[in-house]
C-alpha cells in the first residue's frame, strides 16, 4: 500500500534528483503531480486550501467511480525506494560550473567542464549536454538547409559517437538509470527501436520517477502488442504510463480507469484533468470537455498545453465568446507557441475570417512542423474556402505533406523536445532563430 | 583572513542558493571562481590537475606580483557568513513547481502557482518570475514595433506593480537580500538611480555572494565619486567589483591590482584572466593579450565571450591563420551570438571581403543593438569602402545610431540580460524569434 505522504516523499525526492540532472521537463511533470496530491485536512494551510479548492467538485463530477477512496491509497507492493545519491565530493565543483553552463544553454562548454569525471551523474550530464549540442546543430541546419520542400535530411552529429560510448558503458554494467534512459533515447533516434525499448524498460524499472523516461518508452508502443510485451515492474507510475499509452492506441476507457485509480491520490492533478478530458473528446463528450478545461484554465490560468483541443470543442459548439476569451488569454501567455497560434486560427476561422485562420494555422505548423491536428484544420480551412488564393495555399500544403518523409520519425523528434529536452519551448525560439538567419542572410546577400 | 577553504565553501553553498532562486547568470560565475581556486596540493586528483594546469605558468608569467603568495588568502576581515536557508516546509511543493515552471521558460505560471506564499523565497521567485514575463513581453513588442528608426518605446508593463510590492516590504523590512537586488533592477529601470544604488548596496551588504547584484551596482557607478561614495562591507567579492568597476572607469592600474590581489586565491580564474586581458587591450599590450587568450581558449575551448576581443587583437597583428581558426570555431560553438558574428566580420574584413565583413557586423549589430564595439568596426568598415552599396549600408548605420534614444538606457538593458536575467542566449533567441514573427506576419500577409 502505498500512501500519499510516501508518494509525496518519492515526488519531492525525484524532483531535486531531476533537476540536478537538468531533467526539467520531467521535473515540471513531477511537480504538477505532487501538487496534484490531495493534502491531508491536519496540515491544510489557507494557501494549499486555494491551490486546491475550485477543482475538486467538478473532478468528482466526471468520477465514473461512485465511491473513490481518498485516502486508502494504492494496492501495490511498496515503492521502490529513492536510490541513494552518490558520493560526488571529488567532481562536485566542476559538476556545478557543468550544470550552470548547461542552465545558461552553454552545452558544449557544459560538457567540456566534465570531460574527465567519472561518476554516473557526471557521465549522464555529459553526454546529456553533447546530446542537446548536437539537436541544436541539428535544429539549425534544419532550417538553413530547409529547401523548396521544406525538409532537410539534418542529423544529430553526436549520435555516432553517444551511441558508442553509451554501449560500451552498458555493456561493463556501468551506467545508471539516466544513463539507460538517454541511451534509450539515441537508440531510438538512431532507428533501433527493440534495443531502446529495452533500455527504457531497463531505465523506468531501476528508476521509475523520470516520466521523460516513459514518455520515450510509449512513443515506442505502437500497438497493445508491443505494450504487453514489456516487462515493467509495479510502481504507480507505471499506472501513470499505461494511462498514457491505452489514450495513444485509442483505448480510451481503458485510460480513463486508470486515470481514476490515479484519481484515489492525486485528486487535484491538473495532468490528469487534461488527459480525462482528451479522452471525453474523443469520446465526443463535448459538454464534459468544456467543463472539465474551464476547471483546468481556473485553476491554472496561464496554462498552454492542451488548449488548442478546448478550442476545438469551443469551435465545434461554435462557443464564440468563451473562444475569443481564450485566444485572447493564450496570445498574451505566450504567442509563439503553436498551440496558442493554432487557438487563434480556430477563433479565426468561427468568425469566417479565413483567410486570418488559414494564416494563423500555417504560423503553427511553421513552429511545429509535427502539428498533426493543425494539418487537419489547415487542409479544412482551405478545402471550405477554394478563392484562388486558398488554391495554391492547399497546395502548398499538399508539399508539406509530401515532403514530410515520415511522420513518426518527425513526431519522435517532437517527442523529445516535448518531454525530454526540458525545455518547452526551445525548439520554438530555435526554430525561428534559425529560419531568422536565413531570411537575414537572404536579405542581406540579395 | 580567509582561507581557500573556506572562500570555496562560501561559494558552493552560493551555487546552490542562486541556483535555487534560478539565478543562473550569478550561478555560473560564482562556479567559475570555485573552480578558480587553486587546489590544495594533498587534495589534487589527476582530473582536477587536468582542469587547472596548462594555464598556471601563463597566469605567473604576466604577474606583476614577483612572488604571489599562493596559500596565504586574504588579509581581511572574516566573510560573512552564509545565510540559512529559512524553513520552507509549508510551501515546499508548491516552490518546486514554481521553480520547474520557471525552468520550463513559463514565467507566469511559475509567478501564479506561489501567489499566496509568503517567504521570501517564494516572493523573490514570484516577483522575478513576473518581471522577465514583463521583460520577455518587452523586448517582444520592442521588434514587432521596430518602426525604420529602429526603435520602439516598449516597456516592461510589470515594473509598476512590482515596485509598489517590493517598496511596502522594503518598508515593512520584510525584504531579504534577493528581493533588495530586485527591487534595485526596478528601480533602476524606472529611472531612479540613487534609490537603486541603495537598494543594491543593501542588497550586497546582507548577501555578497550573487555577483548579478554587484553587476547592476556597477552599471549605475558610472563615476569614481559615486564609486566612492557607497558604503560597502569588507568582502572578498567587493575586490572583485572594484576590479570590474576601476576598468569600466578606464582606470586600468587600478583594476590590474585588484586582480593581482585576487590571484593569490582564485588563481585559475578564468574570468580574472578576461578580465586582465581586457585591462591589457586597453593599454594595447597587444602580444600579452594574445597570449592570455590563447590560454583562456585552451583551457575552455567553447568559450565566446569576450573572444570578440581576441578578434580585433589578432585583426590589429594580421594574424589571418589564427583568426580563421577562431572564426571557425565560435561559428561551430554558437553561431547565434553577436560575438561570434562580430568575430567572423572581423575575419572577412582581414581578408578583404568588405561586403561580408559588413554583413556579419550587420548581424551582430541586429542581435545586440548596444553592441558598441561593433558600431565603431560597421562605420570605420563602411568608411573604408565607399562604393554604392556601402554608401547605403553608412546612411542605414547612420540611422540606426540616431534612432538610439540613449546608449545608456539601452546598455543597461543589455546588462540585463547579460547579468541579471540568467539566460545568456535568451535575448539572442526571443529577439529572432520575434523579429521572425513579424517577418512571418509580413510575408504572409502581403
Amino acid at each position: 500500500m502505498v500512501s500519499k505522504e510516501s508518494c509525496r516523499n518519492e515526488i519531492r525526492a525525484a524532483i531535486r534528483q531531476l533537476s540536478d540532472r537538468c531533467l526539467y521537463s520531467a521535473a515540471k511533470w513531477a511537480g504538477e503531480q505532487l501538487v496534484g496530491i490531495e493534502q491531508d485536512p491536519s496540515n491544510f494551510t489557507p494557501s494549499n486550501t486555494r491551490f486546491q479548492r475550485g477543482s475538486s467538485s467538478i473532478r468528482r463530477r466526471f468520477s465514473t467511480i461512485s465511491t473513490p477512496q481518498p485516502s486508502a491509497g494504492f494496492s501495490q507492493p511498496p515503492a521502490t525506494p529513492l536510490p541513494q545519491e552518490e558520493d560526488e565530493v571529488i567532481d562536485g565543483d566542476l559538476y556545478l560550473l557543468a550544470k550552470s553552463y548547461f542552465d545558461c544553454r552553454e552545452y558544449r562548454r557544459a560538457s567540456h567542464v566534465l570531460r574527465d569525471q567519472m561518476s554516473n551523474k557526471s557521465l549522464f550530464l555529459r553526454c546529456y549536454a553533447l546530446y542537446l549540442a548536437g539537436e541544436k546543430r541539428k535544429e539549425e541546419e534544419m532550417i538553413e538547409l530547409e529547401g523548396p520542400l521544406g525538409k532537410s535530411d539534418a542529423i544529430n552529429r553526436e549520435l555516432v559517437s553517444l551511441e558508442r560510448e553509451l554501449s560500451a558503458l552498458k555493456r561493463t554494467g556501468a551506467i545508471d538509470s539516466f544513463g539507460l534512459y538517454l541511451y534509450g533515447v539515441v537508440l531510438k533516434e538512431k532507428g533501433n527501436e527493440s534495443l531502446a525499448r529495452a533500455s527504457l524498460v531497463e531505465s523506468v524499472n531501476s528508476y521509475p520517477w523520470n516520466w521523460s523516461a516513459w514518455s520515450e518508452l510509449q512513443s515506442l508502443c505502437t500497438s497493445i502488442e508491443i505494450l504487453n510485451s514489456l516487462n515493467l515492474n509495479s510502481h504507480w507510475m507505471k499506472e501513470f504510463f499505461l494511462g498514457s499509452a491505452y489514450q495513444e492506441l485509442r483505448m480510451h476507457s481503458e485510460s480513463l480507469a486508470k486515470y481514476e485509480y490515479l484519481q484515489g491520490i492525486f485528486s487535484f492533478s491538473n495532468y490528469i484533468q487534461a488527459q480525462t478530458a482528451k479522452a471525453q473528446y474523443s469520446l465526443r463528450e463535448f459538454d464534459q470537455v468544456e467543463i472539465m478545461f474551464e476547471d483546468l484554465l481556473r485553476n491554472d490560468p496561464y496554462r498552454v498545453e492542451d488548449m488548442d483541443l478546448y478550442s476545438n470543442v469551443l469551435y465545434a459548439k461554435e462557443a464564440c465568446a468563451a473562444l475569443s476569451y481564450l485566444a485572447h488569454k493564450v496570445f498574451l501567455t505566450d504567442k509563439y507557441r503553436p498551440e496558442s497560434c493554432c487557438i487563434v486560427g480556430n477563433y479565426y476561422s468561427l468568425k469566417g475570417q479565413h483567410e486570418k485562420a488559414v494564416m494563423y494555422f500555417r504560423r503553427a505548423l511553421k513552429l511545429n512542423k509535427k502539428y498533426l491536428s493543425v494539418q487537419n484544420l489547415l487542409a479544412s480551412e482551405v478545402q471550405k474556402h477554394s478563392s484562388r488564393k486558398l488554391a495554391l495555399q492547399k497546395q502548398q500544403l499538399l508539399v508539406i505533406f509530401l515532403s514530410q518523409p515520415s511522420i513518426k520519425i518527425l513526431s519522435a523528434s517532437h517527442e523529445f523536445f516535448k518531454h525530454v529536452f526540458s525545455l518547452s519551448n526551445f525548439k520554438i525560439w530555435l526554430g525561428w532563430g534559425a529560419r531568422c538567419f536565413r531570411d537575414l542572410f537572404h536579405t542581406t546577400t540579395t
